[in-house]
């Protein structure tokens, strides 16, 4: 089936779509007039910049999570392609108020190298964390290791609230890795995306087939399967986050369950359900809980299971106030 | 393509995602153990209970509603399918406080009868009050008129808001009449959406047609077209939507650019801006924005423009703060 799309043409859709967020959300958020990023209206004196970015078609991330308790600003590139490093640094110059920027990177080659250019060119005002969740990649000398998905959120979110308490650099940096180094992600898709320009989706599933591992941009995953019962779904993804945490830091987490675009609510909580009894039984105890899509691939039907490991200090950064177009409380 | 879903089997679907629902928001919401109700925690004496409720397949709604601000219950049906009226029986009595009950339920064939059913057994009890938003179908003496659809979030939300300030029942229904008076929705489809138990599509589209005017169980809508650029949508939506609404009112309005599921949110803020453009140039004035898949129809690729004329009360209500799984603020 051919893909359809709400579209007046390829070259506008970004922009357009850029403009409904801006006017939606333009009690929280003004976008820069010449596209490059959107930003909180009022930035806090003395507060580190918080600022992320990256191809579009992960809607709501980045843009959804700008505003008090998030990020400062954010870059959309186009369609799974990363912001250009002018973006980036028009971004950082637009929210830094002296005590520094901090970069929050999702792991992908594009998108570390142009924030790292950014970095660079804004002389040493800026620092970067990379988040790399994603356990469907082992790392190797071959790839530029683990992909940064859905967990991306729970970074966001955390460093967010440290940054409102008036964290510096720093000390930002230090809960960052914490907390990137507590998250693990997989992801599971029935269907492929479809990009709007090629038309076509970016790779085949047979009627009786998942992908396992799933990139958020439709790349191969861990292991292509025959399609099983949500419950074994949940099972293989929740043994391969398990055994990827070390025993010690059982205990207390939290669950989210992240929809890729095209599967419906219900199912997503069903899916959450599955991942709680399974990751109950490993010895784990669902503290806090998040069911929705908020790092998609276009409209590719699947999703995927984030655990974060709540320490005290993690539990109380996660619960803080957010006001951002995607995560209010 | 066959439909793929995360399920464990049909006739588990629906309770397993209800479960996965209540502990994700349990801070919010008690789910009944039969399974026939989610209500919220806390009941305050003396305001008037709200109890929604409706078939599976359009979540968040009425669940996603549930909570301080707007619903006080809400009852799931099978997928597609009117909840009994010995659901909305239960769910009446365990959030009424005495100040009485009053059933919003969306205007469809099953919905009226079982809700009346329920109201009648409730003895004078619990009153009633029917959303019929959708000016795709015209009141004809071979229906029982216009559909239920995205509209009814905002009537709950304005509804929840008056019923938490104190407003008795006679009030509630004339707030009620009067916002749903002022609310005209119109949705359209790309694709059609797939019942997990029956496989295929519930109807077909060519790769080139589109479905105005679609109903939120893929019902026939008002017209099948060739597929249309994103301003040629909204612009016949919003003309249908604007033709019928009277002169006199023309002003501020709410407008909620809704996804039946399958829709990116990237596509959905694009058409939101597309019928901003079109109802400013018909002399409105878009005063508040929602954007997102609330009032959804399974993975179906689509979206719904409701719009609302609000006076000042009605902007009032819909401003009141709200803490449910779906709305918050």
């Amino acid at each position: 089936m051919k893909k359809k799309t709400f579209a007046n043409g390829a070259s506008t859709m970004l922009h357009e779509s850029l403009d409904g967020f801006a006017h939606c959300h333009r009690d929280l958020v003004v976008l820069d007039p010449g596209y490059r990023f959107v930003r909180r209206h009022a930035t806090t004196p003395g507060k580190v910049a918080l600022v992320s970015g990256g191809g579009s078609g992960h809607e709501p991330l980045h843009l959804g999570f700008v505003g008090e308790g998030m990020l400062d600003a954010a870059c959309p590139g186009q369609i799974f392609t990363s912001p250009t490093p002018d973006q980036m640094i028009a971004a950082a110059e637009a929210v830094d108020t002296g005590a520094g920027v901090l970069f929050i990177v999702k792991n992908y080659e594009g998108d570390t190298m142009n924030f790292a250019m950014a970095a660079e060119m804004l002389n040493g005002r800026a620092a970067t964390l990379v988040v790399d969740d994603d356990v469907a990649i082992e790392p190797s000398s071959v790839t530029i290791g683990r992909r940064g998905i859905a967990g991306t959120l729970v970074i966001e979110k955390v460093i967010g609230a440290a940054a409102e308490r008036g964290d510096d650099v720093a000390a930002l940096l230090e809960v960052g890795k914490e907390v990137n180094a507590a998250t693990r992600t997989m992801g599971v898709a029935l269907s492929s995306c479809t990009i709007p320009a090629a038309d076509v989706p970016t790779f085949e599933l047979a009627d009786d087939e998942m992908e396992l591992g799933v990139g958020i941009h439709g790349e191969a995953g861990w292991r292509r399967t025959a399609l099983k019962s949500a419950d074994e779904i949940a099972s293989d993804m929740v043994e391969k986050i398990v055994t990827d945490v070390a025993p010690v830091e059982r205990g207390r987490v939290l669950l989210v369950l992240n929809g890729l675009g095209g599967t419906p609510m219900a199912e997503l909580y069903l899916m959450y359900d599955a991942a709680r009894r399974r990751l109950e039984r490993y010895g784990f105890e669902v503290h806090r809980g998040l069911v929705g899509s908020f790092v998609t691939s276009l409209d590719m039907a699947g999703c995927s299971i984030t655990v974060t490991v709540l320490s005290e200090s993690i539990a109380a950064l996660w619960d803080a106030p957010v006001t951002t177009a995607a995560l209010r409380w």
